[in-house]
This record gives C-alpha cells, sequence and structure tokens, in this order.
C-alpha cells in the first residue's frame, strides 16, 4: 500500500488515533486496548474514537493495519531509484534497525502476532503482508537471477530469515550486524554473490 | 535443561501454577497477569501462589522458564536415539507442528517475546534459548559436514529459518508443508542433499 492510499483511508486524526493504540499496546498489551483507554491516550473524546472505530477489535486491526502499510510506504520510498540488489537487501533488513532503535515497535509487532490466535482477521492482515513481502522478493530474486530454480520457494526462504533475525534482534539473541550478516549469507546461498554485482555494497 | 533439572526447579504444585499463567496469558496477555488471576485459573489461594512466586513479574520469567525448558526436554528425549541429520531437523521443525496442532501455545511464546522489551530477563531468557538452540545447530551442522566453512552462522541462519517459519505458520502465510520445505531447502543449502545421507528420510 503506497502513502497516497494510506492518506486515502485515514485522514490526520483518525492516525493519530491508531498510533494512540500502538502506545497502549506497549504499555499494557493488546488486552489493555479499550475505546477509553485509546481516547484518553490519543486526548480525544470516546465519541470521537467511536465516529472512526465502532469496536474495539476495528481498531485493533485498523493498527496493525497502518503499522504494515507505514512500513511498505517506507520501504517503497526508500528504494524507488534502486536496482534489485538494494530493493532486496532493504526489504528483508529494515525489520532490523527498527528493532534496535525502537525496539517498542518490534514489541507491538510481536502482540499483534500473538493475537493472530484469537483474531483471524489479524492473521489475515499480517498473512496478506508477508505473503506480499515473499513474492517481491520472489520476484527481486528473479530478476537478480533469471536461471533461479524456485524463486517463489526461495523468496519464502529469505522472509523466513529475514523474520527470524529480526526476533532474534528484538529478544538479544542476535545483534544487528548478525542479523545482517545472516540475512546477507542467506542471499549469497541462493544467488550467489557473483550475482549480486552492483547491489553488493548493500551486502556488506 | 532436562527434565531432571526442571523437575528440581519445580514440583509439581509450583508446575500447575505456571501452567496457569500459560492460560492467563492465552486469555487475556500478559498484561492479564496477576498473582490473584493466576490463582483463581489454577484452583488454589493468592497465598499459595505467593509461597512460590512473590511478584507477578517472577511468576512471568518461571512460566517462559518453564516453556523454554520443556520444549528442550521433549527435543531432547525425541532425538535421544536419533543421528545428527534427524536431531538438526527435529530442532528446527518442532515448533511447527505445535503452531498448527497447538496455536495457543506458540501464541503465548510471542506474547514472551513482546514482553521481553519491557523485561530484560524474559529477553535473557529467550535469548540463552535462541543462543543455545543456534549453538546445537552449529555442532550437528559440524558433524554431519566437518568441512563447512563457518558452522556457528550457519547455525545461527538455520536457526532464524526456523523462527520465521514457525511465526508464518502461526498467522497463516505458510502451511506447516511449506514451512518444514522452507527448513529443509535451508539446510540443503547449507550442507547439501548428499552430506545429509541416512538422515535424508527425515528431510522428506
Amino acid at each position: 500500500m503506497t502513502d497516497q492510499a494510506s492518506l486515502r483511508r485515514h485522514d490526520q486524526k483518525s492516525t493519530e488515533i491508531l498510533l494512540a493504540v500502538w502506545r497502549v499496546i506497549a504499555e499494557r498489551g493488546i488486552s489493555g486496548v479499550t475505546i477509553r483507554a485509546v481516547a484518553a491516550r490519543a486526548g480525544v473524546s470516546v465519541g470521537r474514537v467511536q465516529h472512526y472505530f465502532a469496536t474495539k477489535d476495528e481498531l485493533i486491526r485498523a493498527s496493525a493495519d497502518l503499522m504494515i502499510s507505514a512500513a511498505e510506504s517506507i520501504h517503497t520510498e526508500a528504494t524507488a531509484a534502486t536496482g534489485p540488489a538494494a530493493e532486496l537487501w532493504d526489504l528483508l533488513t529494515h525489520p532490523i534497525p527498527h528493532a534496535s532503535a525502537s525496539p517498542t515497535g518490534t514489541a507491538v509487532f510481536y502482540s499483534f502476532v500473538a493475537d493472530s490466535v484469537r483474531d483471524p482477521q489479524i492473521a489475515a492482515i499480517l498473512a496478506s503482508a508477508k505473503s506480499g513481502a515473499a513474492e517481491r522478493a520472489a520476484a527481486l530474486l528473479a530478476q537478480l537471477d533469471p536461471d533461479l530454480p524456485d524463486p517463489d520457494a526461495a523468496g519464502r526462504e529469505l522472509i523466513a530469515v529475514s523474520d527470524g533475525a529480526t526476533l532474534g534482534t528484538l529478544i538479544g539473541s542476535l545483534n544487528p550486524d548478525q542479523a545482517r550478516a545472516v540475512i546477507g549469507s542467506a542471499i549469497s546461498r541462493i544467488i550467489g554473490e557473483d550475482v549480486i554485482g552492483a547491489g553488493s555494497q548493500h551486502l556488506a
């Protein structure tokens, strides 16, 4: 989803409400999200929140959706003028500085992951984002190495590596350099150092 | 940690209390964990819970510790009589049927992941388990392929793949077969199909 689409769906006031949802999740967990708690955190009335989001579940789903569309917008803008190797690198590593510089955002993401068992719509939002990322990785891999036997499977593999490396960074079993090395090594095993070519400075 | 060590640390009553912690987390999230809520769920008095666990944070940490030591015990017992290829396969794939057959346990694990930002001791418990798993994977890889250039890095890479594949199964972007295929493919890229040899039936 582009920034434009995201903006069409949320005006500034509703976006502020959804940012307050993230803060409530960071402070009290998803089970702490209520219309009242979010209104207080956003500094608006309960009626104002209900004007945009009728139920607590709608609030949580919209806040998960905004987290994913914001991450996608940042990735799209950051890689608009780069080649496929640099875009692949950004796609796989962009969650990692977040885990290190702003672990709260990553922690809120894992709250959504945990909540996906309770709410199939949260699961669907997260699954759609992950499938989209795996498809994008597959398309980039096919550009980088047209002879790659099964780019779809390789794309799924690289997204799994990225997710596992991000989790390791959040809990502290990997430092950010180790996490990037894990991802770089997985890319190299799949398409080979020489295929990366001009993008290799991004894989250092 | 072995079953024996786990049993030394927790007698049956304290284990029942910790299982009640998981249930409370599954139902209300980590922020719903209180001494009172856990006592009610376990069917014991508040004083009985406090006899074992003085604070809410102690309860949460002990329940995370039990989840990890139980998973490690199950892995150790399941692979006591297998070779290194089958042990590696079990190490990397055992969370996946859990995600599919019993998603609640996996969801509780991600609640601990999210909570690790708030509580560095939870992070340390999870990080120690992940680092231990990566070291075990590295040792098994070195057994399977003594010429492997950097088994430690390869072990970290495979644990990341396993964690990412497990997350994908929980949210539904991967089905269990795709998740196992992702892990099998990553193992093959690292040590090669021919090296796996006698263990290859476990990699189907």
